[in-house]
């Protein structure tokens, strides 16, 4: 499931309030929202989302110089982080 | 909600292989996948969040220029279509 979505943005408050303004998305005041939902099986399991903007100088995605940021939920981050390792570097 | 993530890529169903060969996103031979979720009050309905990469030159995405394309979820596309066309366009 995607974990979140990060986007460089050249004003992150300005268009937070233009998704809060025109499209109801509960950024508040701030710069990062969290879509909710629950687990397809684990019905119980309430999994989160997160959508966030970043100013364009963020080194919040180095080493990438990508406009925008993916993250991926995985069921076991330290078995793919040793996989991933493994296999590509 | 996230309705879909689409990225274009350069060699669209190589980076879907990867994604499925290492991350275990079940692509198989194409470049598209859904993952799965369920509402969070409404239990019993099942959410779609397309994840796919299309080739560079796809007009899928215009008019924008951009690489990748955010698509959102909403209760009602005809009044959210309506409300954002009186505000601005």
């Amino acid at each position: 499931m995607i974990g979140g979505i990060f986007i460089k943005a050249k004003d992150p408050k300005f268009l937070a309030r233009w998704y809060e303004d025109n499209l109801g998305i509960g950024f508040g005041t701030g710069i990062y929202f969290s879509f909710k939902w629950r687990d397809k099986q684990n019905t119980d399991e309430i999994g989160y989302t997160a959508f966030s903007f970043f100013p364009e100088k963020t080194d919040y995605f180095d080493p990438s110089t990508s406009d925008s940021m993916l993250n991926l939920r995985v069921a076991n981050l330290e078995n793919t982080r040793a996989l991933l390792t493994k296999k590509w570097y």
